[in-house]
């Protein structure tokens, strides 16, 4: 089964978590267009369907967003394209002085089954930290907190609570138990 | 000649400027699908093309956005999500210390003629304010400055120099030269 994604770090955390599972993915690294749409679920679902009529395989995709309350969801579902402007200082910035700091990510998988698309989601909530920590992860790891560490500091540890780990369980789960069937 | 948009102050805008051309423009308020490029050339050629397949007669759309030479072109093509979650404040507050205030609004245009697509650009250089002023036009409107006032303050002024009349200039004065043939 493909993985389908340009980012090397979510194929890195995507690839470690399915080991959990005994599942071997492999990596199609390939860009492929997502379109503006307000929901991840929506742009999950029509990439997939664009992507399916080229890839004739077996594949899952997986977008992402972190999403803060005070922000009316910003950066949400354009998470990428903010990260890679403004930065971890730019939310840090936008949110001084802001004491509801509630967040989440959120990751919604797409998997076309060579005849149909299925969709699945997690989500991990926390907060916003007032500083940048930590090392791990990439994007906005280094200012999200869950249980005072940011997943930046938290090291493979977030692999067991992340979004990501909470879609891939769910659609791992379901692979295997429609396998058994 | 159709206009196809879901944003009320882009029509009345266009609308306006048409006028002076001598040219009519009917609003076809439709919502459409657009995708996820880092180019406002793409987004608008793509979003045409799939447009294109729809629709049978003439018709152009419009992208517009803001890009601040300082936040790496923050909002850019995403200018219209990104307004509606932090908006002008938020802007303001990402560029709170910084001495380097340049920017520009910059339109696309793409009008498909019934065969192919033909792409126009128009662009405006300013300067991010210090406050938000005035209360013409609409979305960034308040906060960019053009020659001391902010387009909102400039009312039909800022239709005299705006990026959405110089791509409609363009585009107007090919129209005419290419029915004068």
């Amino acid at each position: 089964m493909y993985f389908i994604t340009s980012n090397e770090g979510k194929f890195r955390e995507v690839s470690r978590i399915a080991k959990y599972f005994g599942i071997e993915v492999e990596w199609l690294r390939m860009d492929y267009l997502e379109p503006q749409c307000s929901e991840l679920e929506e742009v999950a679902r029509i990439s997939a369907e664009i992507i399916s009529k080229k890839i004739k395989e077996n594949f899952f995709i997986e977008d992402s967003g972190l999403f803060i309350e005070a922000l009316k969801g910003f950066p949400g579902v354009y998470s990428s394209y903010i990260f890679k402007t403004i930065g971890n200082e730019g939310i840090l910035k936008l949110m001084d002085g802001i004491t509801n700091r509630r967040a989440y990510f959120k990751a919604v998988l797409a998997y076309w089954d060579g005849k149909e698309i299925h969709i699945f989601e997690g989500k991990v909530e926390g907060e916003i930290a007032t500083e940048i920590r930590g090392s791990g992860g990439f994007g906005f790891d280094p200012i999200f907190l869950y249980n005072k560490k940011t997943f930046a500091e938290m090291g493979d540890e977030k692999n067991e609570v992340s979004h990501r780990r909470r879609v891939l369980e769910k659609f791992f789960t379901w692979l295997q138990k429609s396998r058994d069937l």
